[in-house]
């Protein structure tokens, strides 16, 4: 986890700067930042103008400038939809769409989209459509807190962000990437959202490049419960495929030169090869998990070992350390989108033993990866959760 | 058109050694012939097992081992047939099909396979389906003559297939790639088009990768015209566009290179880009044309010079004198499958004059291809032939 650590780190200390510097030197480190830090660039510049309130609060909170739709290509009807897929991944300069994520799934084809993508999509049978606007936002912790732990990915939002927002009965779906964790909530839950986590946040709202700051006042309800009492949710069985899966990157300039690969991969892994003996009855034990998501520029796979040793070895990259991940898939019935705590029932237990891990919801289930070397405790943890469970 | 010519050299040379060399340097020699000569190489192997016999004839005709379709798909239908076109372009090791031709013409795009790439292809309102299962024949001139013509393409065959078969009313469907030019008749017009050129060539038909030769007693039904009498054809309008055509070929391995903006070409070229003005408008005398073929592991591009400039220079090989060509579109409405004599009309004036030509036929329309030095000579001809038939 070597470089995503890294990243964040440099992003960490862009801000320490900040609440530190004087205006110039301010401007040119934050120029010195990764194009990682790009959003985070724009706000701070933006801040320099006014004041400088980066007080107390150890987190920001980004709402993002996209509006999502949350779909489904049923596995029959991908043929139906090559042509609008192949053009979002691939044909930049065609389409306007910033935010597009494909996760293959035993069951289906999750796309989520914004409505610029979402055009591209035609109405039919196979295609469902989750009828709400969905939002991402984006946590940002500041330099000037440290942090014991190393963990990442959902687990270092776990108590911040998940948990609160499971017990205000807000209804979260997460996409982890390579680069950092979305957490996509309803338009409609915004100004609950916003309420319940702005004692810890300094959250901004970004308009067309820029990052505004959203004041108390503009949340004008004031926090509320959103309709009714949080419930306990149910606790989900879960499965624990055998696969071994990698998160992974690309530059955006070299996905040409693997474009038949990740076409052969999303799109005909289902059809037989002609030139291959059929593979040795595949492991009954695995499941059939690829997703990869270019948002605002930047790409991210989560594919197991079977289908990363399709790719060249030396354009796809992961931390440093090759590291494995397994696969909780959290359901037995599609879970719909409307319970609230899933995610925080499985990420608070992560956080509190320091169990880093990265969240892929899909339209059916729910998918969180740890570190293959955690397999075991997490499994232990989730089997006392629902002996826990069902004594209750 | 060096390297053209070279090629079909290269393979009289091999056919001349056939003729006048002991069995084992023969076997030297053609195994030493570029991969290009391959299915030559069976047919002699096969020869020099039982008896040589490439006395007189001057040239060998070929029956393919392909029974071909040819179809059209609408241009607003294209969207439906991605997920099958990019997996018989792109994905060899997931079809068998061996013979793939793709035209986009500004009426539709023309789709001609053999039967196993057929299959990929669902029934649709948008698909057209000609009824007929269509063989493709291939002239190989033995290097025994000296040919005083450079002149290349279907004007080589003009007088002794072309005209013979419209003169006996067989239609033909013609397919110039850059390695070959491809004459397709229907497979029931067989016979005829055998007893009609067997005085002239040695007929070969290929069967599992090797060639047999076609015997007289094969033909049990001996010369019989095809129902009718030949009719006098119809002189067709022909449209001349202002479009510099190359024809270009590219080594299989280094196709998913280019693949990215092969499908941009082919898939999304009448969709808006979003990163660019939209062009000024467009020459209007200018028409869309390209054509690409994957036939027996050789690929051929036809494009315009816009076209081109979209690809790497350094990846697509044409001609060392990187030749432009003038298109003739022969038809005013479309021209069916039954008329004969078509081809016939233009190419024999072209052979008259050593006019070298592509042809390439479309569902709708034909398309010669000639030098662009020569369009003016073309034009002339093309004019004086149309004030004949209104005189007549």
């Amino acid at each position: 986890m070597f470089f995503r650590l890294m990243r964040r780190t440099q992003q960490d200390v862009g801000f320490t700067v900040v609440s530190n510097a004087p205006h110039p030197s301010l401007c040119l480190t934050l120029n010195g930042c990764t194009q990682l830090g790009r959003r985070c660039v724009c706000r701070v510049l933006k801040q320099t103008r006014g004041e400088i309130l980066l007080a107390s609060k150890n987190m920001d909170l980004h709402i993002l400038d996209h509006r999502l739709r949350v779909t489904s290509i049923s596995k029959n009807g991908l043929v139906n939809f090559t042509h609008p897929l192949i053009k979002l991944i691939f044909l930049r300069n065609r389409t306007r769409c910033k935010f597009f994520s494909l996760t293959e799934t035993p069951e289906n084809y999750t796309v989520v989209l914004d409505e610029e993508g979402f055009k591209e999509l035609q109405p039919s049978e196979h295609l469902q459509v989750e009828s709400s606007i969905w939002l991402p936002l984006n946590v940002v912790s500041n330099g000037n807190i440290s942090s014991s732990s190393q963990a990442v990915g959902v687990t270092k939002i776990a108590k911040s962000v998940i948990a609160p927002l499971a017990q205000q009965h807000v209804s979260v779906f997460m996409l982890s990437t390579y680069q950092t964790d979305f957490i996509l909530v309803r338009e409609k839950d915004l100004s609950v959202v916003i309420s319940t986590l702005e004692e810890e946040f300094n959250i901004y709202r970004e308009v067309e490049g820029e990052s505004v700051p959203v004041c108390c006042q503009d949340v004008s309800n004031g926090l509320q419960k959103n309709g009714k009492e949080a419930i306990q949710p149910t606790v989900h069985p879960v499965l624990i495929p055998q696969n071994q899966f990698c998160v992974m990157s690309l530059d955006p300039d070299t996905l040409p030169s693997i474009a038949i690969t990740l076409i052969d991969v999303l799109f005909y892994s289902s059809s037989p090869k002609e030139d291959t003996q059929s593979s040795p009855s595949k492991d009954l034990d695995c499941i059939k998990f690829f997703s990869f998501s270019l948002i605002d520029g930047y790409i991210s796979l989560v594919m197991d070992t079977e289908a990363q040793r399709q790719f060249p070895a030396d354009l796809l990259f992961t931390s440093s350390s090759g590291e494995l991940w397994r696969m909780v898939r959290i359901g037995g019935q599609p879970l719909g989108f409307d319970e609230c705590g899933i995610v925080a029932q499985i990420s608070q237990p992560l956080a509190d033993s320091d169990i880093s891990a990265y969240y892929i919801s899909t339209f059916s289930f729910d998918h969180a990866l740890v570190p293959e070397e955690d397999i075991v405790s997490v499994m232990d943890m989730l089997q006392h959760q629902r002996k826990e469970a069902a004594t209750n």
